[in-house]
């Protein structure tokens, strides 16, 4: 089957923002942005995009997919890199422009291509004097990104 | 002051990854988008928007200030609503387009203009027959908007 979604002009302000029909805002260009958190922790792991396609992969699935922007094509989170992503729970927003996903992250637990837990592994410091720099404070990556991506 | 954020077309992709450079990058528009989550659950809150302004002036003042794209104004969060935002930490994603905005939450605890908590009040609920719907499992708002905001 192929999911089909409601299309949000169809529904009122007050239907889109507090009632029960899913009625996804994929932008002009057919995407949708997918924050994604850990299940288990609520950490925020990642944001990414979907289009109708993806969303509907991962709703059939339970298997979350995205379209990547990067590559113009749907995008098997984990794919090549095993770092496979099990929904948990989605969730929409007021306006129905973006998901939240949560999700079990699989492989070595890390959803980010630099071989980190989180894509947000650096924290934005900002010193005495003004001076703004960032520091990792999640430590080592958990895999190499040099030998899981080989292109 | 003013703080000027770095360019981050002056960075190679490795620094801009990995490094220790804050260099934001904000879209055609001038924005960057703001993931929003309480820091003492991680629950994720909101997803709002920033030019170099808001970045500037949520970093000098630690109350959070986003752009409102509707009003085409700068926003400072809960201003009407008294529901202000205390910045306890900020992160940024791998490429840096993205920030992570941790925060605690002031007035009634509802970061939503519908007045709840967290604007991903609705679950996504797939039935066995394939048939999509949402259904707030969050309860009741914290405030009504219609006494909050008039217009």
């Amino acid at each position: 089957m192929a999911i089909e979604f409601t299309d949000p002009g169809t529904l009122s302000d007050d239907e889109r923002e507090k009632g029960d029909v899913f009625a996804p805002e994929f932008g002009a260009n057919g995407l949708i942005m997918a924050v994604v958190s850990e299940a288990a922790t609520n950490q925020v792991l990642m944001v990414a995009h979907m289009n109708r396609q993806a969303l509907g992969l991962t709703l059939e699935t339970g298997i979350v997919h995205y379209y990547s922007r990067s590559r113009a094509a749907l995008w098997k989170k984990g794919e090549i890199s095993g770092e496979t992503q099990k929904l948990i729970e989605m969730r929409t927003d007021c306006d129905q422009d973006v998901l939240l996903l949560r999700v079990e992250q699989a492989g070595r637990g890390a959803a980010c291509h630099t071989g980190h837990k989180s894509c947000f592994f650096r924290k934005v410091k900002v010193a005495g004097d003004g001076e703004i720099s960032l520091t990792n404070d999640a430590g080592a990556p958990l895999f190499d990104p040099a030998k899981v991506y080989k292109r």
